[in-house]
């Protein structure tokens, strides 16, 4: 085994959507990948997508990537470790402790298994929605534990570096206590919040705006799916639902008593404080942006006219909103920009004729 | 008393955010507006800003509306019928059984009220944010309660429609029970969510996606102010709490234990049709938009270049989402669009030369 970490050869294993994606980044960085997936169907339809070829491999890859469920990782890395179709094996499950866990039960080398989790994903799945850049500028976590040798660690920087993701290195447990924080609870923080909505008067619902969307918009997720994620991650998952569920009663218990303001502004303190504690774009602390509202007909071509007309302002917009109007054929599109570059916008979309208001 | 709702004039009192965006839009229609506040130096600024006078009425105003606080209603509402500046008076309040009772225990004349409540706000405060257009396609809420003369609901209506706003009438009680369901209970629950996050690993908040950025941006909200309006409907907000809590609790005890998957996965299936519940843009149920993302460098130019080529293909579109791209100048721009139009826009984009991933 040579201590070269360059990837020439590597075996993806479950050609879904994120096995598909890491794949096609590889093909695209000129590695040679061989697909192999439970439904032979799945791996050629990988391979007709451009991301390598469904043959068998003739020589070991130096890399395997399983791109299976968390409970097949166990068994998927030890048929490639034991039939030797890879060196080092990688995967890339939501959860980490697991199936570490269930390496060690299967007496696996773990010298030569590192754990890791792309933290990309999107709405739909299977090999057609895969995409060569879906991990770009995105953290990809990798958990190598005290056995991990070092070649493997470094074959798995060097997939990282290849996606074009950022890896990040924590402990198994680090990994899972983080997601059930950033990303399980907040799931079902936000189903718990849309269940309410169903038997809900549509007059109601009508009144909806755009604080409301935003807080709901995951629980759109795939329930059964993000049943097995959950009952992955139990534990962690578990500690910081019934936190948050403690907070909320604390403030349902202020609002029947007579008083007790103090603490409903408490958890709302703590809860402003949380946001601001979050990276915004580009890794830092969010910037506070300056907001210009431009007020827009909903009709072709009127985005297209105002970004053209930012452009020429040779301003760089930061984010972009657009405020739904209800039965209204007419809305805001709020343009995020660096403070000190929002008198110049605003003054360049009025000269070009645009209703803002800065 | 005439018959006929026109304004003329109208005085409205609380020059804050709302007070000055309703003025500015009732000058814009040509009606006088008069304006009062308890700070002086607050009303001369949005005289100065463009939303009327300071000075004092010379004759009655047909309308008087009342943005100030909740709690503050009755007093000024009982002031402006007592000393006859006004023939009808509306509020703008967030909740509305409260001001309500106020002005039944002051023994205010009940046919010259009618409750209201603009859907619209923004996160700053103050006269020099009020806008013209703030509540453009935006419901608004109105009360009228039975005691309310046909003349007081007509004029509540006119400025309703002055404003460009969409009036939805209904009772005080079906109006709090829909905000805490739609406005209040979500603060809480995002604030509950984000607190979490105040002593988290900055390490584990790297990892966070759009996900936890959408389901916690509402908990940057000022806190004293949200106790002020948890408060005045405390009830009906507790008892959204209290379910939403419940929900939560009963996925935390089904992870605590060996199974109960089913537990879990009906309170994510109901969120997710809680969800789908909710009317989208235009008033209509969500369509189905079909997304197409396009990889784009962060700086200036780029987005006006793709909206001005997308303006190009014809196809309007619908939303746009930016991926954040942390640590990396480059990001995916969604363009949602209706899925008819997907492809001409996929093939427009291609053929001007953009990254397009449909």
């Amino acid at each position: 085994m040579t201590a070269d970490p360059a990837l020439q050869r590597v075996l993806v294993v479950g050609t879904g959507l994120i096995g598909t994606s890491i794949a096609l980044a590889l093909r695209d960085a000129g590695v040679a990948v061989h697909l192999l997936d439970r439904n032979g169907a799945a791996a050629r339809l990988a391979a007709a997508l451009g991301a390598g070829t469904a043959d068998a491999l003739t020589q070991p890859a130096e890399l395997a990537v399983l791109a299976v469920p968390p409970s097949s990782v166990g068994a998927s890395a030890a048929t490639v470790l034991d039939s030797d179709l890879a060196e080092t094996v990688t995967d890339v499950a939501s959860v980490k402790v697991a199936p570490h866990v269930d390496l060690v039960t299967r007496g696996v080398d773990l010298s030569r298994y590192v754990g890791g989790h792309p933290m990309s994903g999107r709405e739909r799945s299977g090999p057609g929605a895969g995409r060569a850049d879906l991990f770009v500028g995105r953290p990809w976590v990798l958990t190598p534990s005290a056995e991990s040798s070092a070649i493997s660690v470094d074959r798995a920087r060097e997939l990282v570096r290849l996606c074009g993701a950022t890896a990040i290195t924590m402990t198994a447990e680090d990994h899972d206590r983080a997601v059930a924080l950033v990303s399980h609870s907040p799931h079902v923080v936000a189903s718990a919040l849309a269940s309410g909505l169903v038997d809900a008067d549509p007059a109601a619902l009508a009144l909806a705006g755009p604080g409301l969307l935003d807080t709901t918009r995951i629980a759109a997720s795939d329930p059964a799916l993000w049943t097995q994620i959950l009952k992955a991650n139990a534990d962690a998952t578990a500690d910081v639902l019934e936190m948050v569920a403690g907070q909320i009663e604390k403030v349902a218990a202020a609002l029947r008593g007579k008083d007790g303001a103090e603490a409903i502004t408490r958890v709302l303190a703590q809860g402003a404080d949380g946001r601001r504690a979050l990276p915004g774009k580009h890794g830092q602390r969010p910037t506070t942006f300056a907001v210009v509202p431009v007020v827009v007909k909903d009709r072709p071509g009127q985005l297209g006219r105002l970004f053209a007309d930012a452009g020429e302002a040779e301003v760089n917009i930061e984010d972009v909103a657009i405020e739904h109007s209800p039965g209204q054929p007419v809305g805001v599109v709020e343009l995020s920009v660096r403070p000190e570059h929002a008198a110049a916008l605003t003054d360049a979309l009025h000269a070009r004729g645009w209703s803002v208001h800065g």
